[in-house]
């Protein structure tokens, strides 16, 4: 399946899906949270061919997720960094680890910690509903078709 | 890369990625948290061989994300239904389904709508802290090491 396959696929996971669901992709962009910039530090830390870390990450800039920086001229040398739109895909890398940390971290304990700014507290991330502010579980949610229902594979 | 490999990474994101870090396993939990539940149904719904089909779901399975139910004997036909663990995985999807609707859903609005049972209304998954409750932003978020650090590969 290739990338524009996908996305052209009217589903908003599936978009989602076409642009980050891929294992690299997902590394990668766990380490652009983490402050990660450059390609050889990208390499290093994931262990993969540079054909792989390229593709990658010639396809999060080709969707706007990150941006290319030069800060090296002769020869030209670029930082990848997260735009405001890769910025959005946190809370989905947050609740990945967070999923992680709960099922798989051990006795242990999580190797991350995420310290909240605000409150400068150690977090974990609390999914809510942006309508009443409350705490938002699996069994609390209904999904129904909405205004762009007729474009998507329909329910069996 | 086997599905062994990463499963015995330390870092949380990477086990997460190990597990559901796949595009044919995000679009089955999607369906999945759709009420799909038999193997027909998954397979017509993303048009796929079922040797895709059936190692997705077998994968799942063996890592306690779903759990197969016999709907009838004779021949044996199963159900695949999402566990504790599996309905822990919501706000992955949901986050990942937020970032499609906010970057890809256009003119038509999103495909799907997700209502909250508490408070009746339409509405989007907003992260919040867990120890001050206050939303929180990807600019919110420092990253430290943990108790576990020592076994996650280095900072570069």
């Amino acid at each position: 399946m290739k990338w524009e396959s996908l996305g052209s696929e009217p589903c908003s996971l599936a978009r989602t899906v076409a642009v980050i669901g891929d294992r690299w992709t997902l590394l990668l962009l766990r380490d652009c949270f983490l402050g990660v910039r450059r390609f050889e530090d990208f390499q290093s830390r994931l262990g993969i061919s540079r054909t792989l870390i390229a593709d990658r990450l010639k396809g999060l800039v080709g969707e706007g997720v990150l941006r290319k920086v030069a800060y090296q001229d002769n020869p030209a040398r670029y930082d990848y960094r997260l735009t405001e739109k890769g910025l959005d895909l946190q809370p989905v890398i947050l609740a990945m680890v967070h999923w992680g940390d709960l099922h798989y971290a051990g006795q242990d304990g999580p190797p991350l910690l995420h310290r909240h700014r605000g409150c400068g507290c150690d977090f974990h991330p609390v999914q809510t509903c942006s309508e009443c502010g409350e705490v938002v579980t699996a069994r609390d949610v209904e999904t129904r078709p909405g205004p762009n229902w007729e474009t998507v594979m329909g329910m069996p």
